[in-house]
């Protein structure tokens, strides 16, 4: 089956159109309901906190690919000019500020709906055209998703799993291999879950260096996970790379296949680039794989994408 | 006593330099334990979540004061592009991506302890200016509130007890004022807290438009609440207005008095443009003021204060 | 007549398509030549410049219109730094060092020719979503403009000879009072020129403050001129206003319908917010209103419009 | 000799310092009066332009040394949205609008007098701490060279005349070169001129890549060349090269040490990643290396440097 074909069928196998009213902007984050927030509180056991996010600095891992580039942190006042300048402030008062300029997706991030699109159509079947224009997501922008996107977290590191702790690149994490190792960690995948897979590639960068981290080959979600990530109704995925599925891609001449069926076609919230790490260390040492996850995108109207530092409570 | 003697005197007494070491980074959020956030984790009972952030757009306050200035979102790649442009991918995929440029405290946001300086000095009794240079925060950065800031919330809606829904420009919060709301709300303020005090300015800025929100007259902390801030061991205070302490200051010729002396001699985490209606509203029906608060600050390297999309859960 | 008869009326009648070939990127431009330029070059008699750029800074007039910022200057690196921070160069070398973010029409200006469409048509008749993606203008992109626009320059100074130095706003400068203008300088306007008119609007910013400078009510070209600034065959013309044409525009519920003529049809290169009050005041006291004028833009690849800091030498 | 010597010997014989009274922010520019820009204009033969920049984009060779990225240009408005979406314009206007976030030496640049300094001296003997803040240059700001920088420009082909037609990469350029290769043009050079050394480094880089382009290896002037730049009276120096200098630097653990003395020392004004090959293949048909040149900086308040666009006319 070559790739037109391969993602026609799961977009039509799997579609969640209409599944939330035509005027839906949450996708399958509408999984997540009060009672799973509940449950998800009370996994909260020993109160510690883990930041799932990567620093957002000018040493990160953005090479320029269509204009993503890291951030750029400038001061427009600092402790130099309080002290040995004149910030022209009373009574001894002296301060420091800052900006930043910075493509929404340079570091740990959620994609918006209005992200990627199959054929011209954006999530809920809606034009691509009348949704994302230059003025940004008119109808899903990432604010919409301001206050649910916190639930159960669960984490699959497959990297330690299936790996020795790491994936090599261009491994296409399978159903079985999500199977497998939810089974060993003792940890169930379900309804309105938020749900880490770490595949080490995180790791790896940090060790050898970015080289190709944003944007080359990387392990990552196999492309016949569609039906799986349709089934099991999470309300999103992240993982540990920059693109969420397995790279090089399972098809010829193919670019992000998976992204163009779950992202427009299940609704699907994806994070891409955390930071699993620290998290996976620990739960690996309790051998506690659940957790409360709160990852609230900064509502950045009508942005198709947003920076956000998830917070995992144990 | 003038606004020289006021701040160097409430300097002296409520000082938590060298409470946490030599080496603290974290300043009051030290406050917040693990036990604590097991508590707070405990106060879910219903599953609701608040976002309590304002939008990130160009239509919010700043005019520019201090090169302060609204956000500017533009698109790197649009709908139209994937439908009618030439994106140059394969198989009928689309993108839409974007990229911001902001000062860090245009909205809803954290100040780091680097933000502001007395007499040279950053929290801890250190040199402001070996603390924040061009290159950011060589020591405070917000990255290290990367992880801790969740916790208990309570919210002291001061609008809506003491004023009739609002308080009015230049009306000073005081302890009584403070003490009067958590008792009618029928709630404590402890160790470790998130503070959430409701002025009913922002209500007030959606009806009439910003005016001078940003920088202008305002209700807020009066200087006179350091010691209750010091003496309750808050981690954190957020208001609803531009500057979290009531403008025009109580001195002639004052700038942030109480700015002076909380964030770099209590080492108080202060958060500002924070949006508490909702929330408000929600207490006001449900007589329930705590709540589990999470305000995971973006992990901007070596940044003075931090946009963040602070997540209330009942 | 109404705007849309007026507009199409104007733009068959003073249509320049195909006049310089179907693949032209230049427009009126291709009206100077070498030698206008060897006869404006011999226009330099005494050797004195005059920079016509407003400066680029953030006490600019822009207040945020479709995201029209004032620019935003932040050091990466200071003389704070060098002195009294640890900037890491070796044997006392010390380095400042900064950026900017601006939008590229906010200050003193040329408009691309793909900044203005009519009915969905740029510069030439082409199809302007073929033109002018979020990629940028593929075809006239400003850098087309980097070397030819250097000729004789002219300055018609309007607000002098018709008005009282200053011309009010909503004041339509006509064919009449251009011709008269010339005439009392006793200057000429022909092909390639470098037009500069002087309203006297940017005099009155000086003394008054910005106000609605950006986008407000304005002095500036009427509608009708737009058969005069074909005729003449003219390179560019630059005002020292925001939009170069009369605001309110001349008819009932239009927006800058002379923009819609001149740029798509005409191929004229539009000059906004230049500053034309120290070269106005020398040519008033030496009777002189032609000199060499170089105005090369900024060669930013696909930009609609560049910053400028245009140059006549006397 | 070590660095740190022969800087201070540079310094002290080639020193500007006071030559044009205290309160100077021109520098060498100083040289160019109104009679050489009338020999300038005189040059002026053929009417032809080129322009020395190059392009600004998101393909420069910047890689983030000291957050000095590329370009980033992005549209706020499209030829797409005014055809396919809803610009919300009357009468069928349609507009493109774009902005642009770069460092101000990112391409094609002066070096402002602001950019460095020695031993925590700046231009003119000043304090670099009370010359450069947070806030920008105080004193000796871009914008004062608005006006005056247009004047006789002279190419120096060193990469044709003493390379074969490029120098390799470490190749200090001295007097003898610099001399030898005026003599081959049959051009002198000397007070007040706009200096243009081509050495042929852009050439490769667009035959080749960029590779380190942005601060590795490169030839360029030899610090030695120190006394030859302050003996000829020159106004500016320009070359092809990132850095101007020869790089590696001629010292052991050194860093632009000719920067270091001709900046603030000599108040020489320095262009850097100047695009001289149509020029100079131009010149070396003609044989004439002579031209008008001009190239006035963008005048961004406060600048240490800035873009620009400079135009030569033959």
């Amino acid at each position: 089956m070559n790739v037109e074909q391969a993602v026609a069928e799961a977009a039509a196998k799997y579609s969640n159109w209409g599944r939330w009213g035509e005027d839906d902007v949450l996708g399958t984050v509408n999984f997540i309901d009060a009672a799973k927030r509940r449950t998800a509180a009370a996994l909260v056991r020993r109160g510690e906190t883990f930041s799932l996010s990567q620093r957002f600095d000018a040493d990160g891992p953005q090479k320029g690919w269509r204009r993503r580039t890291n951030p750029v942190h400038t001061m427009l006042d600092t402790g130099l000019d309080a002290v040995h300048g004149d910030q022209g402030f009373p009574h001894g008062i002296g301060g420091a500020d800052d900006v930043i300029a910075m493509p929404l997706q340079c570091s740990t991030q959620w994609d918006g709906l209005g992200h990627i699109f199959d054929h011209g159509r954006a999530w809920n079947g809606r034009p691509a055209d009348k949704v994302v224009t230059s003025e940004g997501d008119q109808v899903t922008g990432i604010e919409h998703l301001a206050a649910p996107v916190a639930g159960r977290g669960v984490l699959l590191d497959v990297g330690r799993v299936i790996g020795d702790g790491e994936l090599p690149d261009g491994f296409a994490i399978t159903e079985e291999h999500l199977t497998a190792t939810a089974e060993a960690h003792g940890v169930t995948v379900g309804r309105g879950d938020l749900l880490c897979v770490r595949t080490g590639r995180l790791t790896r960068a940090r060790r050898e260096g970015w080289g190709d981290y944003a944007g080359g080959p990387a392990p990552g979600l196999s492309f016949w996970t569609a039906g799986w990530l349709h089934r099991t109704e999470i309300a999103a995925i992240a993982t540990d790379t920059w693109g969420f599925e397995v790279r090089p891609n399972e098809f010829e001449d193919a670019f992000q296949p998976l992204h163009q069926v779950v992202i427009p076609h299940l609704g699907l919230l994806i994070g891409e680039m955390w930071d699993l790490d620290a998290l996976a260390a620990d739960c690996a040492a309790d051998g506690v794989y659940e957790f409360l996850l709160i990852a609230a995108p900064l509502p950045v109207t009508g942005a198709v994408g947003s920076p956000v530092n998830p917070l995992a409570i144990k």
